[in-house]
C-alpha cells in the first residue's frame, strides 16, 4: 500500500522537468541553489531520519542488526520513489535501488556502505557510538572538551563546524544520507535526475567486502552503467568537493624473525643468543631510507607514471602539508621535499605494527624468542600484489635470511642461521581511471558547476577501496566522490561528521544526478 | 619446652667432633660420602619436609602466606639447632639464624630467599605451582609429556633424573632445603661445621628487594661474617658445582620515537607522514653490530679487564655452548665466535621488547604514533647504571634526536624533526669478589674436595643479583653458590628442580660448612 503512494509520488516527480529539455544547463547552475535552499529549510528534519539511521548498530558480525540497516535504508530509497530491494550475497545483503527515468540516454551508479568498524563504547568521550549526538566543535586531546548535545536541544541553522558523533556517521553512512537528501532537493524544486539511478549500497566493506566480486559477477547486467561513483573516503583537506579517479590497492605482510625457541634470561644469555628484534631492526633498515624512499631492489619498477593530464590534476590541488603538519604535530615530512599528493602517486612500505617480547610495565629482562613486523604495502596502478611481496622476500633473502611461510622446526632452527617467516595476508590491485574519458570530463564539468568551491581532482587517492573489482567485472569506469571531512576519526573511537560536509555533499551528489 | 628439647640435640652434636682437630682433611674427605650416605638413605624424608615448604604460597603480595613461609622455616632451623627468628624489615620478615661453634674462627653466612614469582595455575602443565608433584623427567614442548606422581606413589631411590615441580623448587626454597638437609647429615655422621653459620633468608627477592639495604645498615654487626655464601641462581649448564664471584648488574631504559601525533591511515599518509617504526629500526641498528657488538661509542671504556686468576678460571669452564645452541633452537650465537662465558664478561646492550601499533589479528593499516624498544643493560664492574644510559642517550643525541624523559609538547613536536623520550628504570651495579683472596681461595679448595665431580669456577654470573648491597655495606667478600639445575623455568610456569641437584645442593653446602 505504502508502496505504491510512493510509486505514484514517483510518477508525480518524474513528470515536472522532462529529460533532455533546453534547460539542462540553467538547471545545472540554478540546481545548486535550489538544492542549498533545501537543505537549509530542513536541516532537522534531514538529521532526525539521519540520527534514525544512525542509532542501528552495524558491525557486518552482527548480523540481526545488519538487516535492520538494510531494511531501514531501503524504506529510505522507496520513501524517495527509488525501487529498492535487498539482493543476497551469503553474507550482508546489498541494498540496491533504481531510479528510471524516462528518456535518460546514461546510467549513474552510486556505491556507499551501510556497514561500520566494531566499536568499543568504553573508549568514545561522553557519547556512545550507536547513540548519535552534536557538538559545537570538533573533540581535542586534552582540550575543553565540548558536551554533547542531543538534536532535540538544536535550533537551526546548525553551524557548519558542528559534528555529527557516531559510529559511520562518515564511514559511510553519510553519502547514503546525502544521496536520499538530494533527492528530496531535486524534487522539492521540481528539478529531476539527467540520468538513469543505480544505488548499491554493501554491507560488509569493513569486513573485508567477501561477498563484492562474486555479487558483481553475477549481477553483472543489473549493474551496468556509464559510470559507477564510490561514495566512500574523505574529500580533500580543504574541504572542497572532491574526485578521485584511482585509489591506491594493498597487500599486507607479516614478517618474523627468530633467536632462541623460547625467551631466553637476558643476563644468563645477553650477548651470545641471538636476539631477534636486534635482527628485524637491522633487516627493516636495509629496506627504507630516512625519506621514506624504499631501497628494495625493483620495487617501484612497475609503477606506470601518470599521464599528462593527471599530472596537471596533481599541481592544481592546493598544498595543504603544512596545515597538516601542524594538526598531525610533526616537523618534517618524509619523502625529501615532495608534497604528500605527490607522495601518495607512489608504493608505500609501511611498518604498521612492531613487538617483540614486552614493554612498560610488562617488560622482563628477556631476549625474545622472536620479533614480528606487520607490514602493509599501498600498490599503484600495474603492481600486482603477489609481486610486490615477492619482491621484498628476495630482498630479505638476499640479506642472508632463509625465508619461509609457517614457523621455523627445530631442524631448520639448527641449520639457518637467519629464519625469517613471511606470511602474506590480504591484497588487491590498485585502479585508475583515465582522467581524460569523456565521462571523466563530464563528470569533472558537473562538479565546476557547483558554485564559490574549487574542486580537487586526485588521480589516485592515498587510501585503497576495491575499485578493482568492478573495474574488472563491470568494465564501468570508477570515480570517487567523498563527501566526509577528513578528520572524522574514521575507524576509531569517536568517530564524526562535520555538518558543513553533509550540507556540501548533498549539492554534490546532486549535481552529478542532474548532470550531462 | 619444643626448643629445650632443640637445644639439647645441638649440645650432643657439637660435642661429639672438636673443632681444629687433626683429622680436619680427613673429615674433609670422608664428610661428602657420609653426607651422600645420609640422603641416600633419607631421600623421602627430606622430600616429605620440602613438599610442605614448597605448598606454602610465597608470593610476596601475600603477606599471610609470606609469614607463614617464614615460620615454618624458622621451625626448620631450630628443629637443627639453629638459633633462629625473624627480623621485621618493614615489608616481609628475614628469617635470621645462627649457629654458634664452640672453638670456630671464622663465620660463614648463607643467603637465600623464600619469595618466588606470582604463578599463574592456568600455564601449569598437570600440576599446581603449590601442590608439588614429582616427574620421572623434565616436561618438554610437544612431547609426550611425564605425567606427575605425587610423593606418596614414589619408592626410593629416587632417580636423580627426577624432577620437582612447584613454585620456588628451584629458586629460591632449594637452598633452604639443602641447607637444612646438610646440617641432618653432619649430625648423623657426627661431623661437625668448621665455622659459626649464620644463616638469612629474605622473603621479597621477587619484589624487588625494596628493605635488603635499610635491614643491612640496620643489622651491620649482627651480619658480620667473613663470606657471605648467596645460594641463588642455577649451576653450570655441565651439572657441576659452581661458584660464582661476581654478577652483572642491570639497568632497564625505555626509548620512545615519534611520528604523528595520533595513528594515520597508512594509505592516506603513507610514504609522507615520519613512520617511527622505520625510525626506531633505523635507530636501533645504528647501535649494535650482527655480532652482538655495541657501536656505541664510550659503551665499554669503563670495563675493568679480567685479572689473571679469573681469566684462567675462565677458560678452565667447559665449553657447553654447542649444546645449548642445540637446546636453544639456534645455528649462529652472537660474539664473533667467543664463547658464552666470555661474553658475559662484558656489559650487553638487549632489546627486551618491541612495540609500536598491532601486529596480528589486531593489525590495522595505520602509521603508528610512536613505536618504543624496552632495553636492558647488564653491567660488569664498574660500569655504573646512570653514566651508561647517559651513554645511551648521548648516542641517541648524535644520530640527531632531541631526547626527553617525558612525552613531548607539541610545540616539541612542531620543532624537532627528530624526537625521542628515554626513561631510566630500575638499576643497580655490578659487583666482583677476587678470586686470589685467601677466603676466596680456601672456599675453592672446599667445593674441590667435593668427590668425582669438576668444580665451575665463574669470575662473573651472566644474571644479576644486587650483591652490591652485601659489598658495599657489610664489606664481606661474598661468593655465590647455586645449586639448581639451569632448566628450571625459573620465574615461568612449571618451574622445577632435578632432584639429582638438590642432592649434589646438599653435599656441596656441607661441605662449605666443614670448610677450613
Amino acid at each position: 500500500m505504502r508502496r505504491m503512494i510512493l510509486l505514484g509520488v514517483l510518477g508525480a516527480f518524474l513528470a515536472t522537468a522532462p529529460v533532455g529539455s533546453n534547460h539542462a544547463r540553467a538547471q545545472s547552475a540554478t540546481g545548486t541553489a535550489a538544492v542549498r535552499q533545501y537543505w537549509q529549510n530542513h536541516e532537522l528534519e534531514i538529521l532526525r531520519e539521519y540520527f534514525a539511521l544512525l542509532s542501528i548498530p552495524n558491525s557486518a558480525r552482527d548480523q540481526v542488526n545488519i538487516r535492520k540497516n538494510a531494511q531501514f535504508i531501503r524504506d529510505m530509497l522507496e520513501k524517495r520513489g527509488v525501487s529498492a530491494r535487498l539482493l543476497e550475497t551469503g553474507g550482508s545483503p546489498v541494498v540496491y535501488g533504481e531510479l528510471q527515468v524516462p528518456g535518460a540516454t546514461q546510467t549513474l551508479m552510486f556505491y556507499a556502505h551501510y556497514d561500520g568498524q566494531p566499536a568499543d563504547p568504553s573508549k568514545w568521550v561522553d557519547s556512545k557510538p550507536f547513540e548519535p549526538v552534536l557538538r559545537p566543535r570538533k573533540l581535542l586531546p586534552g582540550s575543553d572538551q565540548p558536551k554533547p548535545v542531543p538534536l532535540s536541544a538544536v535550533r537551526p541553522p546548525i553551524g557548519e563546524d558542528w559534528r555529527i558523533y557516531a559510529r559511520s556517521a562518515s564511514d559511510d553512512k553519510a553519502p547514503i544520507m546525502a544521496i536520499c537528501a538530494a533527492l528530496d532537493a531535486m524534487r522539492a524544486a521540481n528539478l529531476k535526475p539527467s540520468s538513469n539511478l543505480k544505488f548499491i549500497f554493501e554491507g560488509e566493506e569493513e569486513a573485508g567486502s567477501t561477498h563484492l566480486k562474486p555479487f558483481c559477477e553475477q549481477n553483472k547486467d543489473l549493474l551496468q552503467a556509464d559510470v559507477l561513483f564510490i561514495c566512500d573516503g574523505p574529500v580533500y583537506y580543504s574541504g572542497d568537493p572532491t574526485l578521485y579517479f584511482g585509489v591506491r590497492g594493498i597487500v599486507t605482510m607479516e614478517l618474523t624473525v627468530y633467536g632462541p625457541n623460547t625467551n631466553l634470561h637476558s643476563g644468563h644469555f645477553g650477548n651470545w643468543a641471538p636476539n631477534p628484534a636486534w635482527r628485524l631492526a637491522r633487516l627493516l633498515s636495509t629496506m627504507r631510507d630516512d625519506q621514506g624512499r624504499v631501497l628494495i631492489e625493483h620495487f617501484y619498477d612497475t609503477v606506470v607514471p601518470l599521464s599528462p593530464a593527471e599530472q596537471e590534476a596533481l599541481q592544481a590541488i592546493p598544498r595543504y602539508d603544512e596545515k597538516l603538519m601542524r594538526e598531525f604535530g610533526f616537523a618534517r615530512p618524509e619523502g625529501g621535499g615532495k608534497s604528500l599528493m605527490e607522495l601518495i602517486q607512489l608504493p608505500s612500505l609501511n611498518i604498521r605494527g612492531l613487538s617483540s617480547g614486552w614493554t612498560g610495565k610488562q617488560a622482563r629482562t628477556i631476549i625474545p624468542a622472536s620479533a614480528t613486523a606487520a607490514i602493509d604495502i599501498r600498490l599503484v596502478k600495474a603492481n600486482d600484489p603477489d609481486a610486490m611481496v615477492q619482491t621484498v622476500i628476495r630482498h630479505i633473502e638476499a640479506q642472508g635470511y632463509h625465508v619461509l611461510n609457517r614457523e621455523p622446526t627445530q631442524e631448520e632452527r639448527l641449520r639457518y642461521p637467519l629464519l625469517a617467516k613471511v606470511i602474506k595476508g590480504h591484497g588487491y590491485p590498485a585502479a585508475r581511471t583515465p582522467m581524460d574519458l569523456p565521462i571523466s570530463q563530464k563528470v569533472i564539468r558537473a562538479l565546476k558547476s557547483l558554485r564559490d568551491r574549487n574542486v580537487v581532482l586526485m588521480p589516485t587517492l592515498g587510501g585503497s577501496v576495491p575499485l578493482y573489482i568492478f573495474v574488472d567485472i563491470l568494465h564501468t569506469p570508477t570515480i570517487g566522490v567523498p563527501i566526509v571531512n577528513h578528520d572524522n576519526n574514521q575507524h576509531q573511537p569517536n568517530e564524526n561528521l562535520r555538518v558543513g560536509h553533509l550540507w556540501q555533499g548533498i549539492e554534490t551528489l546532486a549535481a552529478l544526478m542532474m548532470m550531462r
